[in-house]
């Protein structure tokens, strides 16, 4: 998903796999193996040897252990010093995977793995749990929101945080502004001002009644290519800056990382909303049938294998979504301090 | 390379990677893995057991080791046996990796493992120095190459082949016939007859100057889409045809594997030469200050390097000349008895 989604925006990728899979584990079965820290390490000493490092960016997602969150993190940290010398002419987007809806699916010790790397990345993009993991604070409000990305700022000296999906619904009532659209998701970002402040601003898009496997690999993918190009469209200084952050003056709402997020997320929706149309289709007609003779436990993961192959994200054929999104979301800039519960 | 073409040409892929390398062996040297045989086939379990294995077509390129070979060729078997109920449903491109200018670059006895599983294959692929291991007979003319196709269709029972680069400027001048432009390379086809004489055509291209890395793989990633469309756009009984073989009536020239190979090689020189473009600016600003301090053989090492790395083949932003071929090549309809060598 990562590597097609870059390489259709125009982007070279050097995918180093950390996993070979049969399908996404979503199934809930699957066969292949897991690159151990030392395959890793050994792809990329082969990179080094024929000096094929010049990379502009670095997407770094799922790995199967800790070693090898701490290999990836190797990694990153070798290819900043390649470039210390040239200010934002390498940047690093970590997409710290840890879990999701409040349960870990990795090994309890890939949590200070990542915790060790993290404060050597510029942008990263934890789902709700992995804030909460990463910050150490329940998010259950706006409020405690904005306190998780001051901390998660601070902790790590993160410059730049997405968090890619908040379920703002969930919240109590008092806290929830009453412009939130039922139905819809959230997705907050912010990049530090020079005094560590956040500059906050919130995305939001109408949730789709479909469990996608990959989202967060293609929202990752679209932000590193997006987000590189409104840099690029900023003022020409942005570019040279130690990881791209913008000058204390420039508000939330025009941040390249507001900006950029606004375009991965009608370029996701569109091709999610012709997944679901995919999808709907293929399981009218799918042949049934043979399913009858099936013991009901059987027959229940017949529909499951069923249901996630036709959920699978169709991109080859949606490729002008993601090249050219349509579709119109707007960044809203917010504090903390505005928000009703904190008054 | 093979996965990117067929996704940009509007395939859904499951990829089954037989290497995990850092870069191509074209570099000479790299770092990373071989698949076993066993995790081969392993990988494919895991699509059975999902139910993912309704492919339209399937390409099969370099395994690393005669197991891996016999591993891809039951894969194969099996996909096909699937389909037998429904004639033309499934389609097996197989490219014979086994070495070039007149060398194996495999182990001997993958030789022998690929001799077994061909016959089960509906088209393969092989370059002149392949076609020669396969048919038993040097190829030194037109008249040799005809032969060498006509014992590959008897030999193997396969009806569709296309030898994929031939070098008819080192044919005795005899055997050559006169309109051979100079600097030109020949890519010849034939899908056999109902009696098993080959209906061969001809394709002039003009050659590159330059050692590209992948172009197999991106002939062999084109043929699978574009043969797919021709067969659809010809006579609506083929697509239903075992192997997709025309009746006998269709000159070698509007085969579907005539059509398609024209707009399979009219992408690829619009990529290449827009490859060597870039190519030709990467190296003149190329910083070679460092190399004067270098030994001879270091700094042959490193020239060497830079070069495979400007010619990695740009395929991100020049989709368009896949998606849609400007070139205009031809094929020619030939047969042995034709050549003015065998008057």
């Amino acid at each position: 998903m990562a590597t097609l989604v870059m390489q259709l925006l125009g982007c070279d990728v050097a995918a180093l796999n950390t996993v070979h899979f049969s399908n996404h584990t979503g199934y809930g079965q699957f066969k292949g193996t897991r690159a151990t820290a030392e395959q890793i390490t050994e792809l990329y000493e082969g990179l080094c040897q024929s000096h094929l490092t010049d990379f502009d960016v670095m997407l770094s997602g799922y790995a199967p252990s800790a070693a090898a969150v701490e290999a990836v993190g190797a990694i990153g940290m070798d290819l900043q010093r390649k470039a210390e010398k040239n200010p934002g002419s390498f940047f690093w987007v970590l997409d710290p995977v840890m879990g999701d809806q409040g349960r870990l699916y990795v090994n309890t010790d890939v949590v200070p793995a990542y915790k060790k790397i993290i404060h050597h990345a510029d942008l990263i993009l934890p789902n709700q749990f992995e804030a909460e993991v990463l910050s150490g604070i329940k998010i259950t409000s706006l409020a405690t929101l904005a306190e998780a990305i001051t901390a998660i700022h601070a902790t790590y000296n993160i410059p730049h945080v997405i968090i890619t999906s908040v379920d703002l619904t969930r919240f109590s009532q008092s806290s929830s502004p009453p412009t939130t659209p039922p139905g819809s998701l959230a997705i907050i970002g912010s990049t530090t001002r020079s005094d560590g402040a956040p500059r906050l601003f919130r995305i939001d898009v109408p949730a789709l009644d479909c469990y996608f496997s990959g989202t967060g690999d293609m929202f990752a993918a679209l932000t590193v290519a997006r987000l590189r190009e409104a840099v690029f469209a900023a003022d020409p200084a942005l570019r040279t800056t130690k990881s791209w952050v913008s000058p204390d003056e420039v508000p939330a709402t025009d941040l390249p990382l507001a900006r950029s997020t606004v375009q991965v997320l009608a370029s996701m929706h569109s091709v999610l909303e012709k997944t679901m149309e995919a999808r709907d289709a293929e399981l009218r007609a799918a042949d049934t049938q043979g399913d009858e003779q099936l013991s009901a436990a059987e027959r229940q993961r017949r529909e499951h294998l069923r249901k996630s192959k036709a959920a699978e994200v169709r991109l080859v054929r949606n490729v002008q979504f993601l090249r050219q999104p349509t579709v119109t979301f707007r960044a809203h800039g917010w504090k903390k301090e505005d928000l009703p519960s904190s008054r």
